[in-house]
């Protein structure tokens, strides 16, 4: 198989960067990977852990003679981080990215990019954890995982299989939606569970006795707030970039609250069983469905 | 070391009672254990696997010489389950539990023994899973957890004695509480936890496209929802039979989301970021403190 990539840029040389670098590696389809970004230690941590070839801080030096570019900074970057890149992308380069939410990301790169923005495709890698960092980068992150791919009308085929066939090469099972479909699933399943996990560590905090709460918190805490050890930066682009839809699902979920409140004060014990046992048996069918395909 | 009982009633015998029973003849301090249930099926099952030695349906045989009870059915049932062994219970004979609510069992106690419930010391294991039944009891559920005890002005010294050094052969470290800090900090750290978990995923059931939406659910979502998995019935008791204190907690966490909704509207990133990373340093100075004491 010919390399797929020549000279692979990554800007944000993180978690998700980092294990993007690995995979094209250990795939065999990349040739040299270059990393970009804002703090220079980081960067050199990387090349000595072998993640990335070469770091560097100026963006037209990093782009020279690259045909690939992996975006992977917390998304409210997108758009200063294109306009950096954007005068020294080659004319057959390809830009794609990594970011937990799609429209205001493609808004961004209509924005610096116009017409050009043709080559980029937005993609979303459905992995992650609440670990962050080149240090934590690994080449199987995104195995068996699914990478949403939400293509533009701008888009080229050529252009979308090639970024398709670099997030396969990761071992990503493809799916694709429009960036709309996208931002509003993960809003439901994803962000709005990041917000309720913060703000349930957020509320015991604002106990008088949070430290006796916290000694008494045992692993249904853990595991509910898991989410709740995720990087504050990210998530707070992902919070405000996909406002809109997270704060729909915020609202019904807070309509869902107000009601189990209801029947605490009205001592429904039978309605709040059959929420239960509604509950239980969906997430249980949802796990065996997935068996084996939902990894940590 | 002397037999520390010598006729053990597991009135029911599930993940709970089971792994109670199994603990206590592991530590070799138990003679005879009797399960009382109402389900002469998983009594039976529950013999097979050797959890029990015996399989009662009828209070007053199953009693017949036992020194030691611990109720281990949803705690709704507490007052019920007393009725019927009360009669039946030798004069020094104790009685525990292992209810994840106080107030209401001690109230049930107190309605059914009267000035007997001396002989009654409530306790609470820290301890559990998703699973439930017998065939999930395991001998070190409670091991290297915290059972919490809550005393009763009535108890006598020794039958605490007695109660707290048969939690400890099961592995446990023996904390102390009244009932009501108990309810209250356990409000926070488990009842709340467990509702908001329900509530997701009845939440996520109740869009139209709820299938698209747990086709992308992913690990993340799954830990949020482990505790959804839960047994209904037992987490109807636990709301119900805690319901002041529960409601107290699900209106301040309310109150957080409200907070939460109007910084989104106000595309407040700042204030976000604030809480998430106060949250995240709060969590992860946690999980540094229990490190390995705080397992599944």
């Amino acid at each position: 198989m010919p390399l797929l990539i020549e000279r692979l840029v990554v800007v944000g040389v993180g978690l998700i960067g980092g294990s993007f670098a690995l995979a094209l590696k250990q795939a065999g389809v990349v040739g040299r990977v270059v990393g970009l970004g804002r703090s220079r230690g980081s960067l050199d941590r990387a090349v000595e852990l072998g993640v990335i070839d070469a770091a560097e801080e100026d963006s037209a030096r990093a782009m020279e003679g690259a045909d690939f570019v992996l975006l992977a900074m917390p998304v409210a970057q997108t758009q200063s981080a294109l306009a950096r890149i954007a005068p020294h992308l080659m004319p057959d380069a390809l830009v794609t990215d990594a970011g937990s939410t799609k429209q205001d990301v493609v808004a961004a790169a209509r924005a610096v990019l116009g017409g050009g923005v043709a080559r980029f495709v937005p993609a979303h890698p459905i992995a992650g954890a609440e670990a962050s960092g080149a240090a934590a980068a690994r080449a199987d992150l995104f195995r068996d995982r699914k990478t949403v791919i939400t293509a533009l009308d701008e888009n080229e085929a050529a252009g979308v299989d090639r970024v398709a066939a670099a997030w396969r090469a990761c071992g990503a099972e493809i799916r694709t939606m429009t960036p709309a479909q996208h931002d509003g699933v993960f809003a439901a399943v994803s962000h709005l569970p990041h917000l309720l996990a913060f703000a349930l560590v957020h509320h015991i905090l604002r106990h008088d006795n949070a430290v006796t709460l916290f000694d008494y918190a045992a692993s249904g805490f853990r595991d509910f707030t898991r989410i709740a050890s995720s990087h504050p930066e990210m998530w707070r682009d992902i919070c405000i970039g996909n406002r809109e839809r997270l704060a729909d699902e915020l609202a019904r979920y807070r309509a869902v609250l107000e009601d189990l409140q209801a029947r605490l004060a009205a001592e429904d014990g039978e309605g709040l069983e059959r929420i239960f046992a509604e509950a239980r048996a969906a997430r249980d069918a949802w796990l065996t469905r997935t068996e084996g395909g939902v990894r940590r």
